[in-house]
């Protein structure tokens, strides 16, 4: 055999992620196509690579065009009989400009799957391992290319496939409030160490940390930290999809409005499987924003025990909503509707009144179709009314995803709630005069969720769950 | 709206591909991955990437970092927002250089459907059209990067799953054959010019073209063309997986060695899915030979009506085997299944003869494991003798595999079926004295089908067809 690692090697690795391996991966979604990707990234990428390509040299982020050979059979004679893999395009970019911080080669070939395959087998027999889920994007955030949240925003951009997604995604990849908490963070870090120094000092009785600075500082952050918490909930629903119940008197047209309104942008819903949750949901987007449509049973006031649990099933799907759109053919009926759900019930919500069957003309006396004084009237079965009413899905929620300081990330949710609570403790300890050693650990306790947002702080079961979720390639 | 060309202007190229047109398309497999690739190809292809990237320019070849962004909402106003996409690597190949002959730019972005979605919508809308199926590969033929023939191997290599099929493309994207009848039917063309010619002075009875010159070249282009012809058989089963029948007496353990044969190389079985024909039929690949095994039910003499039904869907897969395992526990029982066959059936093909439950150590007589006098001593139960078994079905095909001359493609198969057919009334029209404007004809049937193989004569609904099945892309 020849001279370079054996596959074999980077077996021990699996688990424990050593970065001083050069690591490769196809990075192009699997299957098959014109053209796929394979990145090798590490210290010895370039030399891998070499190995590989017909070439004698890769200049820096020079598109080279070359072929792609086996190894030779023979140690030592180079001359032997090297197998053709593919013709493609290697590109070399020198560390530390690249996506992982590292020496990185992409080779560009033809995306036959028996090429992939070929090829990922001669690089790992020219030296490199392969690389784990998410692992190029683990070197980049250990290399400073990356912070732990920017990190996390890859795997999301990578998976979004609604215009929101990707606009959540983009803004916590550019840092934005990760940032923000970091600088805080940074502060508070010096500041804690003031006071940590005061509990070597104990039996003097000395003040190192200014208490007047920390009380400040202390609200700023559970000010910003209270902020984003309190936008988890608007966030995660941009992110899967606003809820919107539509409620109404049985046959007044729940389903046909359902249609009617998903019907054109279908095809949007049909790209993305698996997110639908059940047969009376279906995704519409308008513009950025995502909406999940829930079509309800029929309500009316009934003492009938079989109807009453229908019922009870939209009445759940009401209270999970963020925006509820009361349907009826007539006010009274849009009323009754209103009634049978309770102010209690709505209280929080948008509510939208929409008068339906409105090509029937039965109501003239409620003027022309559209909105007029907060009522909708449409017809569905025109396709008549439905955009002013589409304007006013979005209008109702975009004022939520305004700024950068959406929170949609549940592990910062969980940290930060964490970090509210320590901040807290903090806080009425140093109000309250507590012990400084007690006050210090409440403070360590804030520094510790805040770095572990960011990355500041991690430990390997952190990381591994966080890069796990990733795709192999990225 | 903006100044450049909406996506609809591309509406009316449907069927009718203008090569002026620039193009654009996903170029990577279909789905999630950590990257993407664009690719925009035409002569406005660098000005179109210029609106969509965030630098002001790409040096050739280089991978440039940037940013891509929507265009401008405002016409004329560069400094009016831009919706942020995605950072990615752009690259610019000019013409002639790249993969189509023309200016070409890779746009190289995060693999999530949103952002090649986003990335594809603004780049049609900076001025590219949507690309049709095979479009890329099309504008490399017509710009003379490819031969017909070769443009086709592209679509063979992007589908091989199993190293043959890789080899079998590999050698056709080389040109090989192609090459040689292209050389052979230059020849041809002169010769014929100058027959033709005669056909404009019949009156005067001269002879331009040289009789004897003509008839060794028809020769050699027969011999070329029948020796071709007679490798598609062999070209095909290699393509497609070598067909071996597992024939034996009922309870041999037929079912037992093909499940032992395939066992560990069932991995790449399952990753070529759609290619096991059914139940009975599974693909085994050893070394770079593909071998599709056929469990066939027991034969043994019998009048019983149903029983002899079942028995002749066995000899059917024997009949189109290419290799044919006989088995049994001892001589007796291969000797009987042989007779049954009867040798008209195994006329032509390889034949094994395999001794099986050699674990019982019930026949010591007939030796070790393994080849003795060409019978096959193996247990399938105790995995042992089957390596040998497998070498001896390599060693069985692997001389039709050998040379560039395997012909595997139906169209050329066809093709060169009709320039045989044409080849020979030609060269008997000379031998036979018929007139010249005769002889003309056959010879122009000639060059076209000799022609039509590399792309020399083309026809668009040629094109269309050999292009369509190409994916989008590439």
């Amino acid at each position: 055999m020849h001279a370079h690692s054996a596959p074999e090697e980077c077996g021990g690795r699996m688990g424990g992620v050593l970065a001083v391996d050069t690591i490769v991966a196809v990075a192009t979604p699997a299957g098959q196509g014109g053209v796929a990707l394979l990145r090798i990234s590490g210290a010895e990428a370039y030399a891998v690579a070499m190995r590989v390509v017909s070439v004698r040299r890769l200049a820096p982020r020079h598109a080279t065009y070359c072929q792609f050979l086996s190894l030779s059979a023979e140690e030592g004679n180079e001359e032997a009989q090297r197998v053709y893999i593919d013709d493609g395009v290697a590109t070399f970019f020198p560390a530390p400009h690249s996506y992982t911080g590292e020496d990185t080669v992409e080779l560009s070939c033809h995306g036959s799957p028996y090429v992939q395959q070929a090829l990922m087998r001669t690089v790992m027999a020219a030296g490199a391992c392969m690389a784990e889920a998410g692992e190029f994007t683990r070197r980049a955030f250990m290399h400073g290319r990356l912070n732990l949240s920017q990190a996390e925003a890859v795997a999301d951009l990578i998976e979004a496939t609604t215009p929101m997604q990707h606009r959540l995604a983009v803004s916590q990849l550019r840092g934005g409030y990760a940032r923000h908490l970091s600088a805080l963070r940074a502060r508070l870090l010096d500041l804690a160490s003031l006071f940590e120094l005061e509990l070597d000092f104990t039996e003097e009785d000395v003040e190192f940390a200014n208490r007047g600075e920390l009380s400040a500082l202390l609200a700023e952050l559970e000010g910003s930290v209270s902020t984003l918490l309190s936008s988890f909930a608007a966030g995660n629903a941009l992110k899967l999809g606003v809820p919107v119940a539509i409620v109404g008197e049985p046959n007044v047209g729940k389903s046909t409005l359902l249609n009617a309104l998903v019907g054109d942008d279908r095809a949007i819903v049909s790209a993305t499987p698996g997110t639908t949750r059940d047969t009376v949901e279906e995704l519409l987007t308008v513009g950025e924003i995502t909406f999940r449509m829930i079509d309800t049973a029929g309500l009316r006031a009934s003492d009938d025990e079989v109807e009453r649990m229908g019922m009870a099933r939209s009445l759940q799907a009401v209270r999970s909503a963020a925006v509820v759109m009361l349907m009826g053919e007539s006010r009274e009926s849009v009323k009754a509707v209103e009634d049978i759900l309770s102010a209690e019930v709505l209280q929080g919500k948008h509510v939208l009144r929409v008068l339906t069957k409105e090509d029937m003309s039965a109501h003239p006396q409620y003027g022309a179709l559209g909105q007029t004084n907060g009522w909708f009237r449409i017809s569905a079965l025109m396709e008549m009314g439905l955009d002013e009413l589409k304007e006013e899905m979005v209008q109702a929620v975009e004022h939520t995803a305004q700024g950068d300081v959406l929170l949609t990330n549940e592990r910062h949710r969980e940290a930060l709630q964490r970090v509210e609570e320590a901040l807290h403790r903090t806080a009425t300890g140093l109000r309250e005069g507590f012990p400084t050693d007690l006050v210090a650990i409440d403070m360590r306790d804030a520094l510790f969720y805040l770095g572990s947002i960011t990355g500041e702080v991690t430990t390997n079961e952190l990381l591994d769950n966080i890069f796990g979720r990733f795709c192999v390639g990225k």
